[in-house]
């Protein structure tokens, strides 16, 4: 974490956009940011006021500036990320859900038993997201809690404000190379994790969090899912799984308990106001309804939708409910750890829901009308709609919330944003949402404190063509 | 376009990856691309072979080598761009596709008369498409015939192979400040824009092309379609334009023309070997057939579906008739400029389009049965299989084809590619194709020239936080 770049006890002047509700942003030009010695927002000064002026003609240099060009955007928030597995993105993603996870998925996290494979994936999956300006993740990690440990210090010391799972998994139908012995060690290894994280002397702000974390249904038996439910209800703790993502989950928990994944979960004391579900892509409207009577809220997943849930979430249905929803990239589901991704995805698969997909139906058959959302949505959804579903301080720049954001240098030579004259603020949100990638975020903070710049790019080490010894990839 | 990375007359040794199929792609590892003086590929010299050690000996310093950790692949081939409108990418996408016209891209069109502005603009796209790995674009220029020759001036001197027409719609439906004043001066200006580009003295080599683009029916009177289709018969030049896009255009041409959009173009000569039809989502079987007859080609532009289309084009039905299909970013109807975004959004809008997307639809009849196509399928149309449609010798690293090639590094630093310990050639081009963003494309061929470096990239020219005047976006 770079010391001068925190802005901390400093005020920040620069333009910047958020969107603190689904239905509209808003675009501070030249605003002024006070953030308080623990990385909160004490104050925002708009340009025109008085306070603004004084603070303008204040030469202590506590008044940092963002360069010409920049604006900045809340951090992102991802609400569904499998840490463990990074080191597959964008594979194996032909294969049935049953074949991804059984031949690829749990034997490459059952390697995070090796600490040394599980600090460097890990650590190279923080960097990566804090480099795509994703601020907060809600993450699964695996069934091991020494690797789960580890992924907290990462996140503690790297500066990522996180939520962080040990997977519980013990039912028999997983495989023995890969689960919780038992129902006990499912739940006595999410408490070791619960305890640990709290008491980390690194974590004194609370910045990392413990997540109960069930896999999902099909994963756990009955008695794990109860002392689930139990832990979470006697700790406060957050609690992640997934919930009715395809046709065979939602089908299985009917089968095996009866009732809907959503009235499952329920009854075990797994869907409370710090409760977010993966996917629900095939919640009832009671199911919904249900949730926003718990306050709980769904990690919707464009991306992964595409590959494994056989449908899309129907999100503009959720919103109108008042349910809580965040982005996730899903991570390796969806084959993109980048939450511009996300939301990009989330717009279109908006789309396709809204005008259907298949030209051989009549026009009027072909969709679910009035589905789609635009991405002045998707962002809020990205940014204050999950924070919200996370029950966080974070994701918009109104006061008495934590100065999690990122700093977007439109005209980076090697980015990708092209801004022509005569851009209207709407047009620059859409094109910097629509364009951005990694080399236009210059700067990435998290409680006020810079954990990332773009500067920190290790220099390219590599000449261009060159002879040398060839060695395969 | 710089010298020193030139391979024309040289050996090139690396690792390579290509698609000349649909069905399998092939990894060489350690392969020499024997380059002759016109850039074509003269030998492919595969490691193993008295051939390769050959010249692996040989220490003229005609060979050259990529850096370890870099693999070629084919130059991307964009087989359908809207030049003009890359200033509005990812803006306005929300809106009808009649407002999106008369609005917003009509008029931006219309600034192509200011030759500064063109300048400016279709310098930046081509710049930017060639370092996004696109070594092939097929443009859709503007109504004006100065600002097209300005595109293809642009193409020959920054060395990217291109195929360019003057945009021909005379109908009084388009508004009177953009649009042919009559058929004749459509013709006249499709004409002159072919004179220019196959006199050009900077093109003797022939990668820039000509081509006939009448925008679409809706757009032309008769005369028009008419008098296009006989230059094109005359001149030999390809033909591009738009075919049953939308729900509306569909049923546009079938209420205007007594006929299918695929059947009413045929007749006015406008469909044969070497026209390329974009979108082409309702295209019937039949249309399908009179497509296959002719040797015509489809554009697949699979973000544009999402936002413009009202369904996504039956991409496998018409692989499985032997239709000549390409992928196409569709600049701006589509938000990103990047043929690996296409290629991404190809393989999930196919798994949409077989899933389907509505959950309260059961399974079997949610979407398209046997419609989803991998990435190695999206990998050979963004290559190969756009050259096949476009009838040109690129796509693939075979003895007679032009070297257009792009060198990823997948340790780039700020790229977005992590291949762990242990990936097989199915996982590194996977990881490359799902996860390179600009910066892992460190160098870029056409012809066998180097006309695109990362080193190219303009040193970052700003600090990070400093002090100094505000100024608005």
């Amino acid at each position: 974490m770079g010391g001068s770049g925190d802005v901390r006890g400093r005020v920040l002047r620069g333009t910047f956009f958020h969107a603190p509700s689904p239905d509209g942003f808003e675009c501070c030009a030249d605003a002024m940011l006070v953030i308080d010695a623990a990385g909160a927002i004490a104050d925002v000064l708009r340009a025109g006021s008085g306070e603004h002026a004084a603070l303008a003609a204040d030469e202590s240099g506590q008044v940092m500036r963002l360069p010409e060009g920049s604006v900045m955007l809340p951090g992102f928030v991802d609400c569904h990320v499998h840490a463990p597995q990074f080191p597959q993105l964008g594979l194996a993603l032909d294969v049935p859900l049953e074949t991804w996870l059984m031949r690829y998925t749990f034997p490459l996290e059952a390697r995070y038993a090796d600490l040394d494979f599980a600090a460097r994936a890990y650590g190279q999956l923080v960097d990566d997201l804090l480099a795509g300006g994703t601020t907060t993740a809600l993450y699964f990690a695996t069934v091991h809690v020494p690797a789960t440990r580890l992924l907290a210090d990462l996140c503690i010391k790297k500066g990522q404000r996180a939520l962080i799972g040990k997977v519980a998994m013990d039912l028999d139908t997983c495989p023995d190379f890969y689960r919780d012995a038992d129902a006990d060690e499912a739940v006595a290894g999410t408490r070791a994790i619960i305890d640990h994280i709290r008491a980390h002397a690194g974590n004194s702000e609370g910045r990392v969090l413990p997540v109960v974390t069930p896999r999902f249904i099909p994963a756990c038996t009955d008695e794990a899912l109860e002392g689930l439910g139990q832990l979470a209800a006697e700790t406060g703790a957050h609690v992640q799984t997934h919930c009715s993502e395809s046709d065979w989950a939602h089908g299985y928990v009917r089968e095996r308990h009866g009732m809907s994944d959503a009235e499952s979960l329920d009854r075990f004391g797994l869907v409370g106001r710090r409760s977010i579900v993966a996917h629900a892509n095939f919640l009832s409207g009671s199911d919904m309804d249900l949730l926003v009577q718990r306050g709980a809220g769904v990690a919707h997943c464009a991306h992964s939708n595409a590959y494994f849930a056989n449908a899309v979430f129907p999100l503009r249905r959720a919103l109108e409910k008042g349910l809580h929803v965040g982005l996730g990239t899903d991570i390796s589901g969806g084959p993109s750890a980048s939450m511009l991704d996300a939301q990009r995805m989330t717009v279109a698969a908006s789309r396709m829901l809204e005008d259907g997909v298949d030209a051989g139906l009549p026009a009027g058959e072909r969709g679910c009308r009035d589905s789609r959302v635009d991405m002045v949505t998707a962002f809020h959804l990205a940014t204050a709609g999950g924070a919200e579903a996370l029950d966080l301080p974070v994701g918009s720049f109104e006061i008495g919330r934590k100065f999690d954001a990122i700093a977007i240098d439109t005209e980076a030579a090697e980015g990708t944003i092209r801004l022509f004259d005569g851009s209207a603020p709407s047009d620059v949100l859409a094109g910097v949402l629509y364009q951005a990638s990694r080399a236009n975020i210059a700067h990435v903070w998290v409680d006020g404190r810079l954990v990332r710049s773009h500067r920190d790019a290790a220099p390219r080490s590599k000449p261009g063509l060159r002879a040398g010894a060839f060695a395969a990839i």
